[in-house]
């Protein structure tokens, strides 16, 4: 019944100065305080010098985890951390109105916390080199604090975790975001983490493994491919920031990036963004229409068994070899809080697509967002990129199931997409992850009307709903981490 | 994958009209179009001449229902409507840390709709005289549509639904209210309905069975018990109320009438409300920090062999007498889509309490919400009234385990209490049950230290809040209803 204590206060979650110290922050391409060139160095020495063995071994060698004699779920023998099991989802969203697949359940809320903290006038983000078993490249960006609830109450018997208390302890910070959000519905059965970034005034010792960044050397970072990790990019994408320079004219056409900062404009007390093609109002209206109008059952059944998947000693794959697998790795780390331990992780069998088609109207750029479903989501559907699938698992399928507007993804011409990186997904549960992630730039040309699953809306709008939960799914929230690095 | 119609179109929520508009129609305690002498009579006949005979059978003698050899599950042979299952609830929330019970586990999502139309320059509220087979009185007053996804998909292969087309086709109203809220965490497993509001302006036909009421005439039914049925109050509850007169002085102390007045006051663009102890982000980041710091798992297990609850012929009840019973019940009635079925419904067996502690801070009335936590909520805990029990289960528990506050409603003056009456829950699932409702004032003098899981917070900002699905509980909604009828 207890709490142990209050959250940290006092809170800073909206208040007006907070948007615009990121926008300062993100302008600072480099930082006195960590130049780039010092940044580069270290981080190079953290990967060359990575302690990190990671090998598939057979589900019969995991130390600590076993297959549920009766059910077949594979989990921890403390019931602790998670459990694959089956999941049974019934739905008629989509073409497939039935199918079962393995799912990872892990019914507890971590934290990805970032510090900043101000050092020359300059917001800086604290994040820390960190190996997990499923990176590509050993080594990413990760945020402050990275815990799940067993990490952080102890249950791995780890090492303390360093920072936490600036997340923990009351007075210690100033929270300026702070909310609860999805992660992949596709692997996780109704998994969320809270995204927190608190302001630190007092001095912070810099750890062995932890650098300062400006978000502009962040910003530049998100260029590269598998430096910044899921996690940081997540908590990212809940920053607030404030259109960096204007008032601009209201002459149309305007550029891409004039567009950009327009379309970053507040959403009003009355639920209106400028510019915007709808209200706040109405988009959540259309999306609380969407699940209304779909059915989604979800039910957990034993993996044993489980139709059209099949387990091997070494492997739990689908049979058309599609989708990912289930398999079990040996870790051995140098700097992690255990040195050693064994696990299963999810392998995807493709890097997955999500691009997010951007269109200005007016001169403010406007999303196209797809409401969509998935096994594991919460509340039956959130809002997505335009584009999200894997490519490999559709092409087989006939055209009228192929995904929406993936035709003109295909068919951007370079001077159209504005970003364009393959980037990593959580290394913790997943082996090898990665989508790869696109802003394409339609024209005016590019109709506005659109099926009746999509919305087009505005950068301030998607913002204002990312202080609530069960919005953006988590690809949409990596799409709007990178937009904001092409003002 | 078709979605078969946009929503209607155009929207008005958080149209600066909107609440000005039926803060109007409160004022007005009486209608011209439908005085309220007509109305008693009119409500009166409904009652006498209700055609509704509910006999409780043995769940051998119901229809269509049975019991899944295999789990014990109660469900329609159709696999539609409601399942009654198993729960398996773990958490360390509370003094209990794992228990089972029968759950409703309904997952398709309702529409609660009311149609509202201007007569002579005041909005008036379409509501339906219905009749549910749990009903207290059988007949209560319910939303113009009320209805399952089976009820208006066809499912029932029942008439069709009067007035869905306001709510279905676009361009036929205007949207007032839009959002998805959840009901009774301890009965349904992750239920929730779509609240709506939707504003007519062509003709109406007045259907038998309805009638057209202001808010005022409406109001002041809800000083009476069990004549506007739980469906009504909670859309009732999302509608929003500006200060219906103003400004005030700011000297204090003020009267009861003026703090709740100023407690109206709508949150602004950065998510504060005026004269509010706390913003809307740090309510927020509180809800959040309590979800992250504990553990609830829920598992659906059979019904059969559910540990402590005993079936019969005619009930499964706890071995304690204490929660709530299932039985069955066969139903003839005059007045519905299908004029005779049999089904389950879930009696409580006890009127439970629902107080809602308020309290003017600076001459802003504050209302005492508690973090809750259920065995059927969908993200963790929601925010419910002060206190919220059942008092005879917990009757014979030692203090410690005694709801906190619950001694100083038990103590209230006559003076303190602003709202006590005994009000209905759903009678499609539940038969006869009712919570008794209560508004107690508190003064200056009661501290504002409060126990980490209860905040302080304004009318305007958990107004602001029902916007969004997942932060206020039905109960809460239900008392924020009857909070507007005291100003």
């Amino acid at each position: 019944m207890t709490l142990m204590t209050p959250p940290p206060a006092p809170l800073g979650i909206g208040a007006p100065d907070v948007a615009r110290r990121f926008t300062r922050s993100a302008a600072m391409a480099d930082s006195p305080v960590n130049p780039s060139a010092a940044f580069e160095a270290w981080f190079a020495g953290r990967r060359a010098r990575a302690v990190f063995d990671v090998r598939q071994i057979e589900f019969g060698n995991l130390r600590g985890w076993s297959f549920d004699p009766e059910t077949g779920d594979l989990g921890h023998d403390s019931g602790r951390f998670f459990r694959i099991e089956g999941l049974d989802v019934r739905t008629d969203w989509g073409w497939q109105p039935r199918w079962s697949q393995p799912i990872i359940n892990q019914p507890e809320i971590g934290i990805l916390g970032i510090v900043v903290k101000e050092f020359d006038g300059v917001l800086h983000v604290l994040l820390q080199a960190k190996t997990e078993p499923g990176n590509i490249d050993a080594v990413q960006l990760s945020p402050t604090v990275q815990a799940t609830r067993s990490n952080y109450t102890g249950a791995h018997g780890g090492r303390a975790i360093p920072y936490l208390e600036y997340f923990r302890e009351p007075g210690r910070s100033r929270v300026l975001v702070d909310s609860l959000q999805s992660e992949q519905a596709s692997w996780f059965l109704h998994k969320r983490n809270r995204n927190l970034v608190v302001e630190v005034t007092e001095d912070v010792e810099l750890l062995d493994g932890f650098c300062w960044l400006t978000v502009g050397q962040l910003h530049r970072l998100l260029h590269r491919e598998h430096v910044v990790n899921m996690d940081t990019r997540t908590v990212l994408s809940c920053i607030p920031f404030q259109a960096p320079n204007g008032p601009f004219r209201t002459s149309t056409p305007v550029g891409y990036r004039e567009a950009l900062v327009r379309s970053m404009a507040p959403v009003d007390a009355t639920g209106s963004a400028p510019g915007a093609l709808h209200t706040d109002g109405e988009v959540i209206s259309w999306l609380t229409d969407t699940k209304t109008r779909h059915e989604l059952v979800q039910r957990t059944v034993p993996l044993k068994g489980l139709p059209h998947w099949r387990r091997t000693e070494t492997e739990i794959a689908h049979e058309t070899g599609h989708y990912f697998r289930i398999i079990a790795v040996d870790v051995r780390a140098g700097d992690r809080e255990v040195a050693s331990w064994s696990q299963p992780l999810l392998a995807p069998v493709e890097t997955g697509r999500c691009a997010l088609l951007v269109r200005p109207v007016g001169g403010v750029l406007h999303l196209l967002l797809q409401a969509r479903t998935g096994p594991g989501v919460l509340d039956m559907a959130e809002l997505g990129p335009t584009v999200q699938c894997l490519p490999g698992s559709t092409a087989d399928q006939p055209a009228h199931r192929q995904p929406r507007f993936l035709d003109v993804v295909a068919a951007a011409r370079p001077d159209q997409i504005r970003y364009d990186r393959v980037q990593s997904e959580e290394g913790g549960r997943f082996h090898a992850a990665a989508n790869r992630y696109q802003v394409i730039e339609v024209g005016e040309d590019f109709g506005l009307e659109v099926p009746p699953e999509f919305r087009w809306v505005t950068v301030g709008q998607v913002t204002g709903l990312l202080r609530h939960s069960h919005y953006l799914n988590v690809e949409l929230r990596s799409l709007l981490a990178t937009l904001h690095t092409t003002w």
